[in-house]
């Protein structure tokens, strides 16, 4: 494909992608295939010689759209929202062709330096305590993840380390592995699984926090844990706090939380995953009343703020801690220096701006900081503020609903976008009704169980929802589940 | 910006895409600014009223081109390559668009399904063994990881986990904390950096194997140190050999080494994050002989193959292996049915097709199988091999003119895209050069250090190199060498 075959098809597709994003309501949301549907769709082995473009792209709707769960259609429940806006496919067309790979300054420049920028903006507009941004000499700073998962486990990783290190200054005779195997990271019950998972990977112990009633974590919780475990001569190093957790949108108290770890000397990482956009609105902002007590702070714009997937903004207090943790330790960086130069240029030659390569898992990034550029200044704060003002006000549009249907109880505080709900009655019977639900394909929710009862949540996930797709969704459901009860009776 | 603003501008875009690619040769390789250059150039904040589309785009050239490096210059011969196409740019807006996160199976079948079946295209085209291929029913299968650093990392957790389970289970009340102090991973001295990363994030040591006089590892020093470190108590679980090393792309005796990791029960790791492309050429296929012995195998089809970040596969001859490592232990897992399921539904429920969460760090994921899907049938294999060999031609052209000049030599054998070469002389006057190039700007370049020399690497790297620009690159270096010769000799 020559470049002004490109131009042919780069246009063909804009239309393409303006066309399915502009009917997708009309798309079922949910697909009809069956596990292996696509293997026999397309031939085993790759073509020898080159196809034609039209063979190429009639296979979207044969082989692709048949496959695909529309996130974006008005009609997707499920989940938490994922972001998607038209800046922030152009920024990425824009990425894709300067395709840079920015593991250090030099590498591409703009890249490292538009990044920190960012971050910077996204930090004022969430009125994040100065030490977390990087400002022009700050020690703190952010960088951009890929997801939230990884930003759990980098904060881990830099906690585990500054924990040993903190250790072995005060008895340095004593075994690393010994201090390791002491450790004990936190959360609460309600964390995601992305925190037990970087627990496995950082090989640490990993414990529960038992939320309180409203699936939130108090202080008061935390700090009897912790008592236990250091009785137990344990070492309490990190705790994960969730700011919306993932089954009800629950938020941990960190204002309680937050003065126990740093008196402990404990890590405090916030996931925020979701609900971490929202704190643009000054009304929503309270919510994170004791991030100044944080060492971490993550959320993913790629959830709800309108910049594509991937991209998860992650703030630190203190840089060093982070790059700490990814650093060689200084007798191989020397050896490195003297023996295989490569990687010393590749990554270390210009300390005098942070290569943001020891701030992640991955060492090559793509240009992210673009989209969220585009995204920030063809919306304005303004316009973010009222996306996530108009999917809260839906989510409580759809709460009133719920309530006044009397077969019906709310499951959790309806707090921004999500609705946690369900037939009073059996697990089984709200089981049933949700499989009601997702047969029929009309609308797609999925489940959580929150004190052992089935629930079904409800989250306002497209950027183009709007309230009648919510009172048809309702209807839908209300009728299913009068549909349901008379089959139950009967 | 509604559908019809997007139409018009993403095919501005398109164009602005096309432009820039067609006349990148025109632009400076390599950036003139200052760290900090761009934090001057935009605003403090975010605005807070949306900005028109036009005040946007016009900062492209104003704010970003001025800092960035272009690595798909024809001038570009820095790192290695990172790829680049338009079929991959096409498939990349379709992926944007339908925006699906494909963490499961049910999250977006196609995305699942696709990616299986590309892995296995690309694994036929390798020629790798059936035990790689997911096929309908084998236990081996293919993933793609953001990164070679990702998959490095992936493989020696699962390593870990492995191990750890053997000992086990010979030994069941041996604290793991204790088997994890005594395990020790290894790779050449000529190893990326994202190995001994790897090694850091899952706590264990890391051991250095001395390469021979081309800078590949053989069977005999493994062996050797393998020999120490097993009378000292120690347990080798881990080898992460090199096709294509960093520094001068040398590759390690994997078909010495590879029995003596089976024989001792050590997972043989393979990053080819560079050479892997060239292994779809018959000719070049012999460098990955000994592929059978290993229990993982990874390269960038981002770095050679056209397919544009991220792009990084890898395939496991045993999927449990991987999955075992990322796994909750049953315990949490039936806790977490109980209390809550979202997890559970969120990452579990097909059980019947793997999901491929549990495969990588992060949880989200992109559609990224689409392009390699549309890469593949645009060019054939037939495209993709000619790609490679044009690159190796041309740095065998490079190679040529190096050897006639006197004042040169070459410092490692060419065997793909690489040159690595430099003045016969002091160390000083080859960093004098490099500075001399990089100054210039006409051409960029990066060095390594082999045997304590510095060097002078030459990769071809754009998709568009030609003969006349490793020509022009070539008569560049020559009139600045004799500049410097010049100089010094004053
Ligand atoms: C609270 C929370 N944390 C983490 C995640 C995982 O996000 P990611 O896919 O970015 O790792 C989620 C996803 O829903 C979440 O809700
Ligand atoms: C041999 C080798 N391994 C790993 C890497 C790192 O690749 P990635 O950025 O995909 O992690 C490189 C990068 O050049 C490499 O040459």
């Amino acid at each position: 494909m020559d470049t002004a075959e490109f131009r042919r098809r780069g246009k063909e597709m804009v239309d393409y992608v303006a066309d399915y994003l502009e009917n997708i309501e009309k798309r079922q949301v949910y697909p009809d295939v069956e596990p292996g549907y696509l293997r026999s769709l397309i031939p085993e082995e790759a073509p020898e010689q080159p196809e034609t473009y039209e063979d190429v792209v009639k296979d979207i709707e044969r082989v692709v759209m048949p496959g695909i769960t529309h996130w974006h259609s008005p009609y997707f429940f499920a989940y938490f929202p994922t972001a998607n806006s038209f800046p922030a496919i152009l920024a990425d067309m824009l990425s894709g062709a300067i395709g840079c790979v920015g593991f250090s300054w030099a590498a591409s420049p703009a890249c490292t330096e538009l990044e920190t920028v960012m971050l910077d903006w996204l930090g004022k507009m969430l009125n994040l305590p100065e030490e977390f941004l990087a400002g022009t000499k700050g020690k703190g700073g952010g960088v951009i993840q890929g997801t939230a998962s990884e930003a759990t486990l980098v904060a881990l990783l830099a906690a585990r380390c500054r924990m040993v290190k903190r250790i072995l200054s005060d008895d340095p005779e004593r075994p690393e592995a010994d201090i390791i195997s002491k450790l004990v990271a936190y959360s609460s019950d309600q964390a995601h699984s992305s925190v037990e998972r970087a627990g496995l990977i950082g090989g640490v112990r990993m414990r529960k926090i038992p939320s309180d009633s409203k699936f939130s974590v108090r202080g008061e919780a935390l700090r009897k844990v912790l008592e236990e475990d250091k009785a137990a001569g344990l070492i309490p190093f990190y705790f994960c706090a969730t700011l919306g957790t993932t089954p009800s949108c629950a938020f941990d108290y960190i204002t309680e939380i937050g003065p126990i770890c740093n008196t402990e000397g404990i890590w405090m990482h916030i996931d925020a995953a979701y609900a971490g956009s929202a704190f643009i609105c000054p009304e929503f902002r309270p919510l994170l009343d004791g991030v100044e007590f944080a060492d971490s702070f993550n959320f993913n714009p790629h959830k709800w703020l309108l910049v594509n997937f991937d991209c998860s903004t992650m703030w630190v207090k203190n840089r060093t801690d982070i790059i700490a943790a990814f650093k060689m330790d200084p007798l191989y960086l020397k050896h490195d220096h003297q023996e295989s130069g490569i990687h010393t240029l590749h990554t270390h030659t210009h300390t005098h701006t942070h290569s943001i390569c020891h701030w992640q898992i991955p060492l090559g990034r793509r240009f992210r900081s673009l989209k969220i550029w585009f995204v920030f200044r063809m919306y304005g704060l303004r316009g973010l503020q009222d996306h996530i003002r108009k999917h809260v006000a839906l989510a409580k549009e759809f709460e009133a609903l719920v309530r006044v249907d009397e077969r019906f109880q709310i499951s959790a505080e309806v707090v921004l976008g999500l609705v946690c709900f369900r037939l009073k009655g059996s697990n089984d019977l709200n089981e049933a009704l949700l499989k009601r639900i997702n047969s029929a394909r009309r609308i797609h929710l999925v489940p959580c169980q929150l004190s052992g009862r089935f629930v079904l949540r409800f989250a306002v996930c497209a950027r183009t929802t709007e309230s009648r797709h919510v009172q048809e969704a309702w209807a839908h459901i209300t009728q299913l589940a009068t549909e349901l009860l008379r089959h139950v009776e009967r």
